[in-house]
This record gives C-alpha cells, structure tokens and sequence, in this order.
C-alpha cells in the first residue's frame, strides 16, 4: 500500500528521484552506487519475497526430481505467489509458464539464455505449457532498429531459444509484430484502461518527451499473464493461473500487472525471478551489449572464451602464488566462482572448488581452466542444438495452433 | 509552425488553456462561450483550409456529376489538401477513402449519418474503395462500457453504415478491437514511436490521472491512413493517397497523423471535413447523446419526428402570426432552415423557401410541416434500408478480404 502511493506521488519526480537511490533496476537500467546490487534492498522495494530452501525441498519433492542448479544455488532467489503456484499444483491443477525476450541482439551472452535454461527445466519437471513473448516492438520503439530488423532478431533469436531444449508440444513462442491482435490486444486496451499516466511513470519513470510508444508498451508485456490472450491454447481455462521465471528488473512490469488483474476479474500471475548474471569484469551488474568482452556469447569460440576468461574474468586470489598460498581468495568478488556455481551442476565439486579457492590451496589459474572447460562444454552444446533448429522448426514454434498434448 | 510550437507549450496546462479559451473543439467536446462555433476560428487555429467553390466545380467536373448537396451547400466546408487528391485523380491516380465512428450507442442520430452519406456520394462519384474503422476500442476506453459491449455496438451501427448503401466490392468495414493486429499493429507502433507525451497532451488535452489507454489510442485511428495497414487491400501500393471525410473535430488526430507521415516513409493523408450537425435546440455544438429530444434518431418514428420537430426544433420566425408576417424569420438561427438545407436536395426549392420564410410569407409551421416530410422519407428509407442488412451481410463487409475490383 505504501509502496503504491510512493510511486504515484515519484510521479512527474520519477527521474530526479532515481537519481538519488544508491541503486537503480527497472527493465533499462540496472546499476548501483557501490556496484554491487543490494538485493535484500531490492525485494524489500519491490515487495517480493525470499524463496527459502523449504520452498526449493517443495519443488524437489512435488517434481520427483533434484532441483535445477539455479533453483539449489540461489540464482532464482525471489518470488511472488510461486507457493500458491505449488498449493494449486499440489491439488492437481495445473499452471502455465510465461518468460520472453527482447531481441536487440544477434548473438545471446549467457546472461540471457539463464531464464530460457531455467524455463526449460520447469516445464519438463512439472510438464505445463509455455509461452515466450519475443518483443520486437519493445525493441524497435526503444533502440535505433528498424520494423524489419527487430522482426529478423526476434526469429533469430527464437533459434537460440529453441535450442535451449523446449518441448514443442507445451510451447508457444510469439513475436509480438505477428501476434498482437484479436484477444490479446483486447487483454491490452483492457490492462492500459487501468493504469494511469501518473502510475507509469512512477513505475518506469518516462518522461513527458518520450514517446508515447513507451506508455503503450507495458500492457503488450502485461497481457500473456492472462491465459485468455491465447484463446488457441487456454480457450474455457481464463482460470489457469501463471508462473513468470524472469530476472528480477523485469519485476515493475509485473508489479503493475499484478495490481490491475483483479480490476478486470483475472489471476495475479505468480513470478520466480533471478540476481543478475554479472559481468566478466565484476558484479556492477548486467553485462554489457555495447563491450563485447563483458561476457561470454554463446557464439564465441572455444578460443575466445579460453581468451575471456583468462584476460577479463575478475579474480578474488591473490596476486602472486605465493600470497594466494597464505592468504587464498576472497570468494566474494570471485567471478569464475560465480559463473562455476550458475553453471558447474556437481554440487560436491563446487563446494570443494570454494574450499580449497578460498584457503589457497587452489589459484586463480586452476579455478579458470576448469571454468573454461564448463563454459566451453556448454556453449559448444548450445552451439550444435541450435545449428539444429531449421527455419521450419521456427515457424512450427511459432504457429497459432492449439496444443492438445500440453498438460499430459 | 508556430501552431505546433504552441500546442508544444500548451503540454501539461492544457486544461487550464482550454477553458480560458472561447471555444472548444476536440473529439471528446465541441462548445462555444458565445453558443456558436466561429468555424473561421477554427480553421485558422487548426490550420486547414476553407473549401472554396471552384473546388466544388472541380469535382463536378472529374465526375461529370452533380456535386452533393454536402459540398454544394458548404457542409464539407474544410479541407487538407483535397487539391492534391484531385490532382493526381485528374493524372488517373486513384486514392481511397478512410472514414470511421466510434460506437457508443445502438441509434445512430442524423449527425452521425452525415460523414456516411458523404462518403457513400464520394465513393460513387469517384469509384474508389473504402476502409470504415469502428473504434471499439476507443468507446471501451472512454466510456463505461465491457469490451463485449463496445464490439456489439460496433456490429449494431455496421449495420446502420451499411444502409447508406456502401458498394461491397469497395468497402472494407472493421472493428479494432477484431482488426488490430500484424501490419495494422506495426504502424500503429511506428506512429508512436514519433509522438512525444507532451505532444499527445498538447493535442488531445490529457492529463496525469488519464489511463495510458487514451495515451495509446491516437495512434490506433492514425493507421488507417496508411494503405500499408491494409495488406489485403492495398499490397505493394504503399503510395496510394487517402482521403478522410470526417466532422472537423476529428482534426487533431490527423494534424498529428500528417505531422508523423513524412517521418516514417508515408504520404499524408487529405482531408475533406465537415460542420456539426446543430441540435434541435439550436446551434450550439454537436447533439447530445444524454438527451434523445436534441436530435432526430434513425429510429425515431414519423410521429415521433413530427412531434419533436414541432416542439423542440428552434425556430428563427416571430412569436405571432402577424410579427412573422411583418418582420419575417431569422434564418441565421433558425434550425428547420438549417435542417433543410443539409437534406433538401432540391436548390431552387430551398431557395424558395428561405426566401419566402425570410420575407414572412412563410410560417414557422409550414418551413416545419416540409422538414417533417423530408426528415420522414429520409428516416422510412434509411430503416427499410437496415432492416434489408443480415448478419451475412455484416459478415461479408467484415470480412478481410482482396477487392479485386475496388477500382474498376
């Protein structure tokens, strides 16, 4: 309640006040003062909540099967409603997941296949439908892209997420160019009734000389929580409630969805949501598009990722052998122990890995060749399924059909 | 220039401006301090141009038909570059027309028909094909009505639409709510891509507390101008001109439309626009829907014709027989003249007429009695003509279709 009248009085100040925060995450900009995100500040602000480990035992038990790394390690650590999610799957019914992408870019870095890795996983595990929302309107209205173009990376981009290993028998995956229409636009027009201009701005802080593609976007990424905005998969089910494994900035788009759908008689959809993947060069973040050497792509070679990480990937050792020796490595600011613990699924080796990192019996070097052969294994992996996805396999993706077998 | 600087500035005070201002005209309210509009005032301010006669010669002369009794008697008195329309019409370039209503209420009244009696003439005289937009959307947004309301109505007033007698093989009828969506959608997201707040505030009057739905209509009816929303029609013909019959309050959405054209690759859009239709009660805007004694309605019966034009039509003759025989009427505000004048087809006899009443040789009730008989044969026509339209028919309209012959 306080939360709300706060964002409605930022308001027209939404700007002068994002200036003073300590740390800023909205869908644009993730950044903080000290550089690293605070993120007990963050789900205190936002209002989720801390996903325990009794939360992540429920999973485990509900799905007859170990959690996903990113479920035992921490990476999805916050959420919204997931327990009743659980409460009503428990009961026998069923939910349906509900993720996307914003295709700006060629190539993916592998901060951005993290939610379609851990999507993937929850659909096998609890075997319910997904929708991927590809917003290429969001694109083209917010970066130098033409029409066409956003629509060419939004197809592409849709490879890289097939690739990830979707069942096409619960998936849906929808540019928006193509989709919008019908009773999805309805769902929009109908969401947009509900939210003032003064909400918005208090949410996502545009100003009065953006333009007003801007203010017409958060319904488009609003409307697919609503199970009646695909009338081909949920027709009859507008009771179906949704679950959104997405990285945490993407929290305010929610937020405000959350708040409208009772006004207009739907579900809240439920979110899981994830830290930030950090940069090779230190956790200040996200990584960054414009300096490739941030991150890994999952187009780099086995050369360039060996390069990478030995060159820009920040290390918490020492800084020669000798003092890793005595004093061993602050784990804390220790980037290849962070991608290891994203992405190495043997729990026994990481835990050696930081025991033996931190005490010095382990350096830096030996902590990166194992990090290089883990990323390299799954980058080449990522690399050979998606040469496999055909321009066929996209359409059939992609195709407004109904999905008989989904909850079976 | 100096227009678009000032609607720039106008910004947030909007509403403190217009109501200093003397009259106020915008899709959403039509009024005037002194109770007439000063359409003279209006052109100037909106910057569009007075339809002179040798324009209405001009187009008698490609038609080789008689004008309408609209463009003879100054109905469509105001345009935006019509010339243009007509220039390369005369090169054999064809165009297409663009008209649309928003439907709000079941009975379409006599004012509502004016733009569709218009265009049905001009479609003929031209033979050039139709887009008719219904805006659902728009209505769910501004009134209280359900999305399954305002999509009713939408069907209900095609009807209406129909029967002035539309050539199918020309005219594409659509609600947005049903049409909205790929190549539509994409435009529509084009134009707001070059439509700052500030400017949608200055143009349109909304404030903070308005919802983002009206922030995001503009460019919802802007689309239309653009032959590319229209695939299935006007494929490969992206610099086909538009024409937009239209009420003049209609204006600013298209003063911003023809603003954003240039921008994105597309011609302008020319527009050919109309007075209001007086109320009963006198000159004093456009009819209102809250009060069925302002206006003749579609529906009305003969009786109910004759005794709303006896009692509530304001009449510019003298208190007694006897004034009226020596000072004659006051055509100036005299509504049965008025009425005439735009649905008498018959020059010489409305001549006649004004003449005589003005003169006093004519009474109050018999300029009445002939109004009576023109407005019930204009009524029992259009009634049997909707009575002969079917859901087929409404179907047929809507259909998204080629109009292999929208040109012959």
């Amino acid at each position: 309640m306080e939360k709300k009248e706060a964002e409605r009085e930022a308001s027209e100040n939404g700007n002068e006040k994002r200036e003073e925060e300590v740390q800023v995450v909205n869908p644009w900009e993730v950044s903080a003062k000290g550089g690293k995100i605070d993120y007990d500040k963050l789900v205190e602000k936002f209002g989720c909540q801390r996903l325990h480990q009794s939360v992540v035992d429920r999973v485990e038990r509900l799905t007859s099967r170990r959690a996903h790394v990113f479920l035992r390690r921490g990476v999805f650590f916050a959420h919204r409603d997931f327990n009743e999610i659980l409460d009503a799957y428990e009961r026998g019914e069923k939910f349906y997941l509900y993720t996307g992408r914003g295709p700006s870019s060629e190539a993916l870095h592998l901060g951005h296949l993290i939610p379609f890795m851990f999507t993937q996983y929850l659909q096998e595990a609890f075997k319910v439908p997904l929708v991927i929302q590809l917003t290429d309107d969001e694109k083209f209205l917010w970066k130098n892209l033409s029409v066409e173009e956003s629509r060419r990376l939004a197809r592409e981009n849709a490879k890289d997420i097939i690739a990830c290993g979707f069942d096409i028998r619960r998936t849906f995956i929808f540019s928006d160019f193509d989709y919008v229409g019908g009773a999805f636009y309805r769902n929009m027009v109908k969401i947009s009734k509900c939210v003032t201009r003064n909400q918005v701005v208090g949410i996502f802080g545009f100003t009065g000389e953006d333009h007003i593609g801007k203010y017409s976007f958060p319904p488009v990424q609003a409307a697919p929580s609503f199970p009646s905005s695909f009338p081909h998969l949920f027709s009859g089910k507008d009771n179906l409630r949704c679950l959104i494994p997405c990285a945490i900035d993407q929290d305010p788009y929610f937020r405000m969805t959350r708040d409208v759908a009772p006004r207009i008689g739907y579900q809240k959809p439920a979110l899981i949501e994830s830290l930030f993947f950090p940069a090779l060069q230190g956790e200040t973040g996200k990584m960054s598009a414009s300096d490739p050497n941030s991150a890994i792509y999952v187009t780099d070679s086995e050369k360039e990722i060996k390069n990478k990480v030995n060159r820009y990937a920040f290390s918490g050792g020492q800084d020669s052998i000798e003092e890793q020796r005595l004093h061993g490595a602050n784990l804390e600011v220790d980037i290849p122990i962070k991608y290891l613990s994203f992405f190495l699924d043997d729990d026994a080796e990481i835990e050696h890995t930081k025991k033996e990192y931190a005490a010095g019996r382990m350096l830096t070097g030996e902590v990166k060749q194992r990090l290089i052969e883990v990323l390299t294994k799954l980058v080449e992996r990522h690399r050979r399924a998606r040469a496999a996805v055909t321009d066929e396999m996209v359409d059939a993706f992609m195709a407004v059909r109904p999905l008989p077998n989904m909850f079976n």
